[in-house]
Parts: structure tokens; sequence; C-alpha cells
């Protein structure tokens, strides 16, 4: 079977996970922790990051988006129904726009300080620059969360998924990221309505299961977050 | 005709140039100062960064990851001489995986910072972020550039190119990311042999030509930046 390499609380492991999910590829879960760069873990990626997926025959795919593309190519055209791109180029340009917004922009604006402060901070030696969390960094965090779910807000106003009339990778990248927001207590549901509606129609999504199920040991995500219904 | 809006030391708007170029694609340019955060340019894509390029019939394909999947998926098959990413699943993940690295990993840690630093830090005021470059800040990527030099060249005492046998996506990101580090000095040509003649080899073809010709008023780039044989 295929292996994934992830972290329960990477949101790009968790884009990853739903991918899967949602193409119907089952595939073994091993947790990494990428901040301890584990050498074995550097040999099969050197940038040793998560998630790295290894299939069967041990080909190595290391990244959401390369995952994406990969998955794509090679269960996407035999399974129509379940496809997570467009077949037709234009329309694919909408879909890795958004998936880039939010496996880069949003990662870089929200996610990757909010994970870094609350989370992996936590494991790693001050030395090496772990300790309590930075709250200034939360603080532009929690201001940077707020338009980008307003801009979930505008695009879900405007389309029946981000990208468009079915489901793609745009959901997944975005509701990856905002759930590892949410599990942080940081996510500004107040802000927009339709952001709000649309997170409550993909988490409901069997492939979303998993991912509410998991936990961060001494981090209890708040009362809301696995609730289907808010 | 389509139009590409870059700015001409923005590494990814040569990633972006050098792509058409390879692919016989004439495009107009028109160059677009994205610190300026223009209103127009924003609504072409909110992202607000170039490169930006707009088809004949309106549609904006916008980054570099996502112009490059756009040409390859309208221009590759119809040219396979030509094209920047193989047709095989498997090695076309390779070609993402270096392709991701240099315009993801290697602007974070090394053309972001140059780039910012010493060019765009010049055309902002000082309560917007700009003035003079800093230099633990240069330093640093000064350092960084190193090891991405030595992984260059790594593969190239390899494999052909970047990726593998022909030339590929991945080589024109690590040269366009490249080359924007040589003309502000700060390429480590002497950290290894391999990488050297392998960009020796990428800037002498003819794609390259337009992009060695650039000049940023003010700020020359060393003798040798547009030498073909250094």
């Amino acid at each position: 079977m295929a292996t994934l390499h992830h972290y329960p609380l990477c949101p790009h492991s968790r884009f990853a996970r739903l991918a899967l999910a949602e193409l119907g590829r089952v595939v073994d879960l091993v947790e990494e922790r990428p901040w301890e760069r584990r050498e074995s873990f550097l040999a099969l990626d050197p940038a040793g990051q998560t998630p790295v997926l290894v299939e069967d025959d041990g080909l190595v795919v290391p990244g959401p988006a390369v995952i994406a593309e990969w998955l794509d190519e090679t269960t996407g055209p035999a399974e129509p129904e379940r496809r997570l791109m467009p077949a037709e180029p234009a329309a694919r340009v909408e879909v890795r726009r958004l998936m880039g917004w939010f496996l880069g922009k949003f990662y870089e604006e929200v996610t990757g300080y909010l994970v870094n402060e609350k989370i992996y901070k936590r494991f790693v030696s001050a030395s090496a620059g772990g300790g309590p969390p930075d709250m200034a960094t939360i603080r532009a965090a929690r201001a940077n969360v707020r338009y980008h779910v307003r801009y979930i807000g505008f695009l879900a106003q405007r389309r029946n998924f981000l990208a468009g009339e079915a489901l793609t990778y745009a959901d997944l990248a975005a509701a990856a990221h905002i759930s590892c927001v949410d599990y942080l207590g940081d996510a500004p549901w107040a802000e927009d309505e339709a952001a709000k509606t649309w997170y409550a129609r993909v988490k409901s999504r069997p492939s979303f299961r998993a991912l509410l199920a998991d936990r961060v040991p001494g981090m209890a995500p708040p009362d809301a977050y696995a609730d289907l219904d808010f």
C-alpha cells in the first residue's frame, strides 16, 4: 500500500489526506514531525516538509501541489465523477490559482504563523527556536485570516464551490488550511456567513471525518470544531 | 497578441519569459511594479504579484507555476520537441518537485530577500518599508544561496539537465532565479563548478537573450553577468 508521511495539524498534509480520500485512495498514514528533520525523511525528500506520498513502487511524490497533480494525472481521467480538476485547461487555471492561493499565500500569512507558534514551538527546544508563542505573530495571523475568510465568502456567494460548479482542489486546499485555524480557535466565523456555510458543507463530507477526529495531545480544539452544523 | 505583465528583475517573471520564449510564444511585455499595488493590476489578479499572462481572449493566467501548467497543456502535446514537461506522469513529478523548489524554497531563502532588499526597497518610501538594504538579510540570503548552488551542481553532475535528460521547467525556474542573484553580484560561482557549467549552458540559449539585456536604472550587473562564457 502507498504511504503518506504527514503531520496531523500540518495544513498541507490535511490537503493531501482530503484529496486521497475524495479520490478513494486508501493509504497508510505515517506521522512525521517535520521540525525533527530526521535523516531518513530528508532522504525521501530533501525539502524535508510534510506531506510526502510514497507510492507502492517506491515513487516519491513530495509536497501538496505535486501530489495533487500526480493524483489527477493518474486517477482523474479514469474517474471523471470524482475528479478534483476540470478537464478543460482554462478552468484548470482557476483551480490552480486558488489552490496556489491557499497552499501559498494563506500559508504564508496565516497557517504558517499559527501552526509554528502554537504547535511546532511546543516541541522544539528554546535554543532551536522553540518556546512560548509570540503573541505579535499570532495577532498578525488573526488579522490576516479575516480578509481570507471574506475572500472565501466572496467566491462562495458567486459559485457553487470556490472554483466553479464542482468540488475541486481549490475547496480542499482552503478547507484543509481553515481546519487548522479552526482547531486552534482562530477562525473568525462571524466575519462572513457565506464562508461559514461553505465550510460547513465541505467539512460534512466523508473525506473530512478522519481529520476532525485528530487531536494534538494537550491541546483540545473548540467544541464547534468537529460539529458538522457548527 | 497575449500580454505578460512582468517586472524585469522579478525572478518569477523571468521564468515565465523563458518558458514563453522556449515554446515559441511571442507576447507583449508590460512592465508592472508590483510594490505599487495598482488597482487595475489587482483587478487582473487579486494576489497582485508578477507575472500575470493575459491571453488574447482575455483569460488571465496568474503566477509562474500556473502559467507553466497552462502553457504545457495548451502548447506541449502539439510540440513534443519543444515541450518543457515530460509526457510520463512519474517524470513530471520530478520536474514539478524541482520547479516548486526554485519557485518556492529558493525564492523564500534567497531571491525574495535579495530582490526586496536591493531593488524593491529603492522604490518604496521609508514609511512603506523602503530605504537602504538590510545587510543582515542580505548576508542570510548569501549564505543560503551557497547550498542551493551546490544542490544544482549535485543534480547537474548526475543528469544532463536538472530533472533528467531534457531541458524542462526545472532548469528554467532555477536559471531564472539564479540570473537575478547573478545580476545583483551575489552568485557564488566558485562554490560549484558543475553548477556554473550548467548555468553557462542554459544562459547561452536564445530564450535567455532578452533577459540578459535588461537593466535596472542606476544598478549595473557585474561584467560576467551577460558573458556567455563567464
